[in-house]
């Protein structure tokens, strides 16, 4: 886990010759990049920034600084959640977003083969245009990147009913650390030549290589119009009960989300849509097809059946739209600890009992959203914003994360390790395989040139 | 992809007070794990044969063989069609088919844990003792393993609807190959902890490490009954054209098969059971749910849009029996040179147009079943078995497979590389690409103890 990193001995101007404007050095310019949406502190001022337009800026980016023993970070957009972009002091910032171009859509075979700057839901516009979708759908989907989502392996709303970012990519071109380019995956469904190099690289966090291309699967949109449900629970344990119960039935919810009683009421002061805050917590989501309304009163009536004490059914979607604000609230409030855990769906009335008994504990208020019908759990803690408060609230999430991790759960369902998450990897992987994950690291970039020092 | 293998300097003796009547060394039991299913040739008799009961017996055993420079091959029940199971001379044999106990099954989670020597159908018979079933389903379900499953990433007939091996696996036991036992993956339904090691060893035929124990996913047998359909098409590009449109429909089938003209005369010369030979091929599926009717009549509808000259819907599976028979029935003929290409869905009728003209040319007849509804196809050359024949044979098979490629396809959608077809690599792979693999074995297997020379 730890990489010795040679001394630098570069030349920019070098890079300047082969990059041109395309290599920004103004300090001005370049101070946004040193920071990601995380709670990580920037680690200084990057050296210069390379806003690559195509493939071989990225491979003369790479060749150079890895050659020159300057660390590079890879960014999208910059919403990262594990601190994976960051900036290193003195390193070369790689960013993908002129990288923007969607470059075909393969309809008959459900395939986009797209940019990695290629912002999320243009890509998911375009392919609705020709009646399919991207199923990726991060609450970030309209300011991440294709790029980022491939990289964090990212999750979202939909999952539930298709699946993580990795389920999405079927090939990709990707620059590895020395600047040599190549392809992986294929245009196929089914296809297994050699270790799977695609699921390698997706959610490798930026340290293995950078997704220069990437093609993706779409689906079709499918029928109908949707509905949206919304029950309200008593307690946090019910609406964890109903979760596992509407997970294990027939019914088929393309989004199951869950807010607990102080997210609702952040998320209300923060953006006032008229949500009422529930004793315990609320569920919302979706349903979609020709039987959209059937599937939402099948599940609402699960959620009668196991205690909500309100349930409601409706065309538009708001509700869901409440439930993406919630990062942008939380943030406006200043409350960044929080964590990514995931567990077993049937484990979820368990975990949120153990996170009420931690919250008291610890004599700190948590909040919690989930992508509940997956099972991962973004809990916050609210504490001051000092260094003690922090570490109080950090001792808050140590507990959660292993009482996830005592559930037979993950310590990240969607955000990643980058470096927020690194000294939590030993919980959950063993030695040996840790060693392997080095191994693997070192295999691809030896002098530890790409994002070292994060996500593994 | 070539490894430098150290002199064995072995002590058998050593082995076998670990393993005791575990390690079997008679010439007469051994003899039969020089070869698997594949059209491979014994490279020579194994030392001898470890029987593992346990992770530690097969720890014991690589430990060992990595130490003495012997190399191992590792076997589930030694049905692979690509030469990955066969032994080396001189070399020892992990075999897994002792390993059978199915250790739990998670019902609220649909999870089930296995030892890897669970034949895949006894997996999937005792899930739906609960109402669940096991996704893959290789035509050689009744005899192969689930550890045999994941080390290919193997697919099958259901895998247009359910997705391949690699999307059942949630959490694996490994051994590497220095005998260290790690574990990876998690019991939940999203994961982004370092490297995706779990898909890594997914599809890894045996060369990264030994599976002892897999975590996988279960999913809900659907309601009602299923129907089985067929379609029989005048030419086989009509035939491809239909799957074409049934994929990109609102039809949801579970299976879609094609066997071609003269794969259903070999096949039903080798099992009668009154299939009528089509002038150029058959598509047969299965549609599940309480809407299987219906979804049955819209295939065949589709496919008589499509000029299917005769349609039929039933009850009775033995249209897929039938097409399970396939590879049993050509091997009566002694025909075993063939291919596992695919290609994407909507260059089906182009791959079979071109699949006609290489016959043509060649002068050699080719019968054709795929795994259609996932554009994997099985193409078999009429050869005698001579090394004329079977060169002429070979040239065929390498134009079909340079065809794929050209129509962005794979060379293997299913069986994997294997010994089979690792000179074909460099044809997909690039040379960056082909490096990473190498890079990827040697970090986890430096003296390239296990299955060295095949699979990457
Ligand atoms: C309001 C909000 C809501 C969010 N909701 C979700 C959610 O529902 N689900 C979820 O999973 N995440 C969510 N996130 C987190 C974040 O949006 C995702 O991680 C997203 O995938 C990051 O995309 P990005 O383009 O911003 O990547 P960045 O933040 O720029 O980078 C993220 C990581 O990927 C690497 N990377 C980026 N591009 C490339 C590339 N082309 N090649 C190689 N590596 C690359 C970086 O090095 C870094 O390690 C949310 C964030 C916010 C701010
Ligand atoms: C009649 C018939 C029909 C078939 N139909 C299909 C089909 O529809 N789809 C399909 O994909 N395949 C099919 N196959 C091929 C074969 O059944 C599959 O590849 C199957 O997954 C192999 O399982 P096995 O247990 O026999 O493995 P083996 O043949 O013993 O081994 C296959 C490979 O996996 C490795 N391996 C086995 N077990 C382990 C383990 N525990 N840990 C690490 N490596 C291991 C071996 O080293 C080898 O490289 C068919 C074969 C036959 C004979």
């Amino acid at each position: 886990m730890s990489e010795s990193h040679p001394e630098p001995h570069f030349d920019l101007d070098e890079l300047h010759t082969l990059l041109g404007p395309r290599l920004v050095r103004d300090p001005e310019l370049i101070a946004p990049y040193a920071v990601d949406t995380s709670r990580a502190v920037a680690e200084g001022a990057p050296l210069a920034v390379v806003l690559a337009e195509s493939t071989a800026d990225v491979a003369a980016a790479l060749g150079w600084a890895n050659r020159a023993g300057v660390k590079v970070s890879v960014r999208g957009a910059g919403t990262g959640l594990a601190g994976g972009a960051m900036a290193y002091a003195d390193g070369l910032v790689v960013s993908l977003e002129r990288m923007r171009t969607i470059i075909d859509i393969d309809v008959p075979n459900r395939l986009a083969t797209v940019q990695p700057g290629v912002v999320t839901a243009d890509l998911d516009a375009a392919a609705r245009d020709h009646g399919l979708f991207f199923p990726p759908d991060p609450a970030s989907a309209r300011i991440s990147t294709v790029g980022g989502n491939i990289a964090t392996n990212a999750g979202g709303l939909r999952c539930v009913s298709h699946g993580v970012t990795s389920d999405a990519v079927a090939a990709l071109e990707v620059v590895l650390a020395d600047g040599r380019v190549m392809r992986s995956g294929a245009r196929t469904r089914k296809n297994v030549v050699g270790y799977d190099l695609t699921r390698l690289f997706v959610g490798s966090e930026g340290t293995l290589g950078v997704i220069t291309e990437a093609t993706v699967r779409l689906k079709p949109v499918p029928p109908g119009s949707p509905r949206t449900f919304r029950a309200s629970f008593g307690t946090l344990e019910d609406a964890g009960r109903a979760v596992t119960a509407i997970v294990n039935s027939a019914a088929r919810p393309e989004v199951l989300e869950l807010m607990d009683a102080l997210s609702v009421e952040i998320i209300e002061s923060f953006h006032p849509s008229g949500l009422t805050v529930p004793a315990g917590a609320m569920l919302v989501g979706q349903t979609v097809g020709w039987d959209a309304q059937e599937q939402a009163e099948a599940i609402t009536a699960i959620c009668r059946d196991v205690g909500a004490d309100d349930t409601e059914i409706s065309e538009t979607d708001a509700l869901l739209e409440a439930r993406r604000l919630s990062n942008p609230a939380l943030n406006a409030r200043g409350l960044k600890i929080s964590c990514d855990v995931g567990v077993p769906v049937a484990a979820l009335a368990e975990v949120f009992h153990g996170i009420a008994e931690i919250s008291a504990k610890h004599g700190k208020r948590v909040s919690t959203v989930a992508h509940a019908g997956d099972g991962n759990l973004h809990s916050t803690v609210e504490s001051p914003d000092t260094p003690v408060g922090i570490r109080e609230a950090d001792a808050v999430i140590d507990d959660i994360t292993r009482l996830a991790l005592a559930l037979g759960g993950t310590i990240s369902g969607e955000h990643g390790i980058g470096s927020v998450k690194r000294h939590e990897l030993g919980w959950q992987l063993d030695p040996v395989a840790l060693g392997v994950q080095v191994a693997i690291k070192r295999a691809l970039d030896p002098l530890g040139t790409l994002t070292p020092g994060r996500g593994i």
